[in-house]
């Protein structure tokens, strides 16, 4: 059984290729920009500077047959789910990133592991456990 | 643009109707199993009792079109990527709970806020603002 996600914009990062990609959010990294195309700008009433967001993001090309796999820099292998890997039966990247500026429908944030033009999925404002950090 | 997911798995909760689901994680709510496909039982090495994961859960029924709905128990209308609302472009809920259990590709959490039978997306190890709660 399978379901469709559709885009709701793109990421703008500094990388141009997986080799340039960090392996994970980096609080401090450089700036990237959330990009929502222009039939869901409406839907960002209400976010905030400052304030913390979940995001998803696609991350295109993975192989998402792989079950098991090498975790990086480790000779043992390891589940799947077990791992934060782009290789997974459904490629969605997950982020909480801080808001820190917001403009015509693009939001700034920091930091963000993945390729220059990754298609967004989601936003939604961090809560509980995603927000404290 | 669109992109497909397939399920995983599904969720067994206590809910049998939209009424009776809680609006939020109860971190001390009922047990929750989450039942892994048997093609996906591999991908599940490595899990551990007591981590924290971060799951992905597909909310059928939601209203995909809503760009701006009113917030739970608030007059004002707030964009719908500002809300954790099921009814949103892609309706993926988004939950950080820890492992109590784990028995042929079963793994037992507490208090998810979904309907019985809600298929399951995706299984990551929560990392680093995620995981402190």
């Amino acid at each position: 059984m399978t379901a469709e996600i559709k885009f709701i914009g793109h990421i703008q990062t500094p990388y141009q290729s997986v080799e340039e990609c960090p392996h994970n959010i980096q609080e401090n990294g450089p700036e990237c920009i959330l990009c929502i195309d222009k039939s869901y700008h409406n839907a960002l009433l209400g976010l905030q500077v400052d304030q913390p967001i979940l995001i998803m993001y696609w991350l295109d090309g993975a192989n998402r047959e792989l079950l098991q796999q090498n975790q990086q820099n480790a000779q043992n292998i390891t589940g799947t789910f077990a791992l934060r890997s782009p290789h997974r039966p459904n490629p969605i990247g997950v982020a909480i990133v801080d808001i820190k500026q917001i403009q015509a429908g693009q939001l700034t944030v920091n930091g963000l592991d993945c390729l220059n033009g990754t298609k967004l999925i989601d936003i939604k404002p961090a809560i509980k456990r995603e927000k404290q950090g």
